[in-house]
């Protein structure tokens, strides 16, 4: 049985929170970083009204995501988030309701390179330093890549310390080719020569403050590239350091989708079963295991949260009670401790609650009374536990050992589903496996 | 109230078979065009076993999509699909189980310019052209690219006429840097003088059969980019036509992921309510109505499907019934008609039971038989009719007009969210509203 610190989150998908310990070995950076995070973008290309940035993905914003991946890694000191005048007070609310204390909220420019310049300067200003003093490197990443990971943060603080500047690169995906003026092709370039600029990307401050001073305000106005900036004004050529794919830039709506896809696969990875003493419910929860196994899910089976598993409550893992012919009492106290554990979750937790009811008992007149049930418990937990999605789904035991194994396999389904799915309308509800 | 005719798919999902006047105006070709579909990747990006074109999007491949979309274009005569010898039955059953009657299935050649060099030599034999001779104009496409529309297929196609070679570009997301050796940054590419090539492409039959016939080995093998070799060997230089976002590359798993949500919203966009004439039925479909419009989804209130409303039943939409303090009877007239109707639809319909009950029939001891009476009506329908999602909803009239508006906002929320998300493992399952 793996302990809750186990939780094997993959590189694809490391979520803020999930992972404390995902830069290799234990290495880590013994000189001041802080971050420059630009959130200005009016998000026109998502055709969406809201700015990207600001798109909720499951409810909470995309730019928190984003935050998070800074804010939980020990050796950077400060994120300072530039954002467009009309969004500050937004910006202000998420950073606290999120509980980003790194986050450090400036008002940006007009354009993409003059709100960069405006975080450079925050950060040596005292009051933005949270007693930090001025960084010896500042990252720049963008407020629409939510899934950087510790250890891309890492090689290219350490590159930038080395070599003045450093950014992320990755193949080119689509061939790129020069127009001629009249748009017909000029030529097209050969792939292998050229790479697509990505995000983050590293500098020490002097030379991403130098950079800034000395640029025109046409480079200002209309360039975006600070690699270019730190090259033409303080001739430092950046190392290049190749990212994984999900560095990938949220720009249109379905990339929302996308990035929906790869949190709910990281949250849904990791559950467990609280089966009590009955070998009914143990050997439930065995066969519930094997499903999720061959759905890529882990499922720890604990016969309740006494010792060393009310760990488990910290965790940002998801529930499921096996109740055998039992109330709804296993459930309420599952959720009061989720409710008493003194738990900074940034993501709902889903519960699923199992009712294994018994062969002797009719279905009808048990099962009857339990919706209502089970939307009241739900109810007040979808307002008073922000942080909860509870569900329920009734397995009849059965003799007949061909309909019972189907039914298995549809808990398992409609489980995993629930845990995958985390539909809002859903909460409440009871199924029937 | 709008007819089924009116279903106003929108350029960024046009899905196929979903409207059938997509191109400007009626404008259509009046020369042969044929298209080569190169899909022998293996799909390595996507970290799947599967290559990315077999991958099912809600169970069915990602390159039936793409067929569709040329399938349903009417002045498009053949369409070659080139794919490895390993996945020739594959791809044969995948034409043959969604009727793409215009495919003709090839095996490829080692490298994307050999399957495209052998997928226009097919169609220069007697045996692929179905008759219709040497196309003028030849389109390429990717498999991976699902959402081609038929106005883009048109201008490439008039583009190709013209000029001899015409292209799709779209603007580049990320700045292109050209790398040192070493791999440092030697200089980043001014973003306005370059774009993205992206698929389809159009050659003129000679252009294209020439270029294949002059270029070298080395092409073949390393090289890429079909409008590279037009002008390299025929002096064509290519007119780029710039594309919508909709023509990217499902490249990694996340795009996967993209798509599907691009092709749920275009499924869910379109649902009927079937009233029968109770007043209670018609006031409740009024007020779905209005919560569906608040999310962009279209809801037709019809009291059955007599007289020209049958034509619901050919088309892609989504139902629900209403029935007040009904049995299943009139669900299960539904279902029959919809197997009954000669349909040929690539995607499963949602068809959700809404039940109505009274105030004066106490609820427990009423729907506690409804759960397995869906079931089983559930569970011949995913046997028997593939292309069905059968779902229930109880919702129990109730004279305090605050928790009867609660109840109706909770049936909108279910109901659009379970043909929303189209979810095959709570199909037969009765929720509570």
């Amino acid at each position: 049985m793996e302990g809750p610190a186990d939780s094997g989150a993959s590189s694809l998908a490391r979520l803020p929170g999930k992972d404390p310990h995902s830069h290799p070995g234990d290495v880590s950076v013994d000189f001041p970083v802080s971050v420059v995070l630009p959130a200005g973008g009016t998000g026109e290309r998502t055709g969406l009204q809201t700015p990207k940035q600001f798109c909720g993905l499951m409810g909470r914003p995309l730019i928190s995501y984003t935050a998070q991946a800074f804010e939980r890694v020990s050796w950077i000191q400060c994120v300072v988030v530039v954002v467009a005048t009309e969004s500050l007070a937004l910006m202000r609310d998420i950073a606290q309701r999120y509980r980003h204390s790194k986050v450090r909220v400036v008002p940006g420019g007009a354009t993409r390179h003059r709100s960069i310049r405006r975080g450079v300067q925050a950060l040596g200003e005292p009051e933005e330093q949270a007693g930090a003093g001025t960084p010896e490197v500042v990252l720049i990443h963008d407020a629409v890549r939510p899934f950087v990971d510790e250890e891309m943060l890492f090689k290219i603080a350490m590159a930038a310390k080395e070599h003045g500047a450093a950014g992320a690169i990755r193949p080119l995906v689509s061939t790129v080719i020069a127009t001629s003026s009249e748009g017909y092709l000029d030529h097209s370039l050969e792939r292998v020569k050229y790479r697509a600029s990505e995000m983050p990307q590293g500098f020490t401050y002097e030379v991403i403050h130098q950079a800034y001073q000395k640029c025109t305000d046409y480079d200002l106005d209309y360039g975006t590239e600070c690699l270019h900036l730190a090259l033409q004004y303080c001739g430092t050529n950046a190392k290049l350091i190749e990212g994984p794919p999900t560095l990938w830039k949220v720009t249109y709506k379905r990339d929302l989708a996308a990035a929906e896809s790869i949190i709910k696969e990281s949250l849904s990875r990791s559950s467990c079963v609280l089966t009590g003493d009955r070998p009914a419910a143990l050997s439930l929860a065995a066969s519930l295991q094997t499903a999720f196994a061959a759905q890529h899910m882990d499922l720890d089976i604990i016969p309740n949260l006494q010792g060393d598993n009310a760990n488990y409550l910290l965790k940002e893992w998801n529930f499921i009670q096996i109740s055998v012919n039992g109330s709804l009492s296993e459930v309420k106290a599952l959720l009061a401790s989720l409710q008493a554990a003194e738990r900074a979750l940034l993501n709902p937790v889903v519960v699923v609650w199992v009712h294994l009811s018994g062969m002797d008992v009719p279905s009808i007149g048990e099962t009857a009374a339990e919706p209502a049930a089970i939307r009241d418990l739900a109810s007040p937990a979808t307002g008073k536990l922000e942080n909860l999605l509870l569900y329920g789904v009734h397995l009849q035991l059965c003799k007949d050992t061909e309909s019972w194994e189907r039914s298995v396999l549809r808990l398992a389904e409609i489980t995993s589903a629930l845990i995958r799915d985390r539909s809002p309308a859903l909460v409440g509800q009871l199924l029937q496996a």
